[in-house]
C-alpha cells in the first residue's frame, strides 16, 4: 500500500485519531508520521501525555505493517515496551519514525523513535510486537 | 494518602480522565481501580484500545506511588512494558490491580494486571518504572 | 508433566545449567525454582550478574510452559522485559517464582519474581513471551 | 575513553567474558562489538542461547556508556527489554551495534541490534536502561 491508500485506510478505520495524524512518508519497512498536538494530549506542565505517545507509536507501526502486507490481515498488538526519555517541547508537534525489523508469517517486530518536531534528540522510543492472523484460505 | 485524598487528587489533576476512573481500594504497595469503558475507548470490533489500557495501567501505578510518598513528589513514567494477552470482553468495564515492587529514593517499579470485570483471566499486564525527583530542601 | 518428569527433562536437555538449578515446586500455571549461586555467576562486588538472572527467569518460565503442554512442543522465547530492582544478597542463592498468565495456541505469556533466598523483597522481575510452534499432524 | 582504554577495561573488569568479546568500533554514542560463539553458548539445535545474547547486548551498551562518561561512574542495568526475532546462523559469530539515545545525569537509555556475522537481518534487538550513580564530590 502506498501513501494514498494508507491515508484512506487511516481515515476510514481510525476516524477518532485520523484528524491528528499526518502520514509523511512510507517506504519498504519504514514509515514516518506526524502527530498534531492539541490541548487534549497534554498533561499538567504542558507536556504530551504518555498514552498519546504510546498511541502514536502503535499507529505508526501498525500502518508500517499494513503497508507491507495489505489491509486484509488485521494484525494485533501483543507487546509494547516504551521508554520516555525527555520531556517533549511545549507547543511542538511530534514526529514518529517507525522501522520494521521482522515481518514473519505470525509475528512482526519493529521500533519507533519519537521526536518533538525541530528537535534532534528523541523524546521516546518504543519497540512493538504484532501478531498476524493466518491468512484465510 | 488514603482513598479520599487520592480521589480528590485525581479529580483535580487529571480532570480529562477522572470521570472514567473509579478508585476502588488502596493499601500499602497495592491499589485497585475501575475504568468505565465508553465508545471513545473502543476500536473496530468493540474491543478496548491499547492506549486506553496503557493509560489505565499508568494512572493506577502513579496513584499507588502517590499513596506511599504523597502528592508533592511528582514522579515521571520512564518505561512501560505492556503485554496485551486477550481481547477484553465487549461491554464490560476494566479492573486494574497495581502492586509496587520497589519504592526507592530515585526509582519506583511495579506491575499491573488488567481484567475485564467479571473475568478471571487478565487481558493485559504491564510493568512500569517511574523516576522520582529529589525532594526539594 | 510433574516434578520428576521436569527434572529429568532439565537434566537431559539443559546439562550446562541443570546442576545449578533445583526445581522446588510445580502446580498448574506456577513453578518455583532455586538457582545455586557460584563464583562464575558473580560480577565485581559480589552481586549476581544480570545474564544469570535472565537465564533463571527464562528457564523457570520455559519449564512452567512445558509442565502444561508437555515436552514435544518446544517453545521459543520471543521477548523478555526484565527489571533489576535490588542488589542480590551476597552469598545467597536465588529463588524464582514463575506464573503463567496466558497459555494460548500460539503464544504463552508469564512473569517471574526473583528473590535472594531469605529475603522478602524481589531483586528482579521479568515478563516473558514464548512462541509455541504448531503441533505436527 | 577510546578503543584501547575500553579494551583494557574489559580485560580487567570482565575477565570471564572478555576472551569471547572483541571491541570493533567506538564513536560518540555508538559502539560495535563482536561475540565469538563457542559451544558453551549454544542451545540444542546449534542456536545461540538467549542469555548469551542478553549478555552481549548488556556489555555492549555498558561500554558505550563508559566510553562517554569514563570508568569511575559504574552504571547499573535497571531494565532490559529484548526481542528474539530470528534464529542465529549456526557457526557464525555475532555482531552487536549499540547506540545511546539518552545520556542523562541519572539515567542512560539505548538500544542494540544483534546480527549473525554475514547476515543483514537482525536476530535480536534490545533496549536497555542504566542508572548512573551520583558523582562523588
Amino acid at each position: 500500500m502506498g501513501l494514498d491508500a494508507l491515508r484512506a485506510f487511516l481515515d476510514a478505520e481510525f476516524p477518532q485519531v485520523a484528524e491528528d495524524l499526518e502520514l509523511l512518508d512510507v517506504s519498504p519497512m519504514h514509515l514516518v508520521m506526524r502527530a498534531l498536538v492539541h490541548d487534549r494530549h497534554l498533561r499538567p506542565g504542558g507536556t504530551v501525555s504518555g498514552p498519546s505517545m504510546f498511541a502514536l507509536a502503535d499507529v505508526a507501526m501498525y500502518l508500517a505493517i499494513l503497508a507491507m502486507i495489505g489491509p486484509e490481515a488485521l494484525s494485533v498488538t501483543t507487546n509494547c515496551s516504551i521508554d520516555f526519555m525527555r520531556k517533549p517541547a511545549a507547543g511542538a508537534n511530534l514526529r514518529a519514525e517507525a522501522r520494521l525489523l521482522k515481518l514473519g508469517r505470525a509475528l512482526a517486530v519493529g521500533d519507533v523513535l519519537i521526536f518533538s518536531e525541530g528537535g534532534d534528540d528523541p523524546v521516546a522510543r518504543a519497540s512493538l510486537t504484532y501478531s498476524i492472523p493466518p491468512a484465510k484460505g
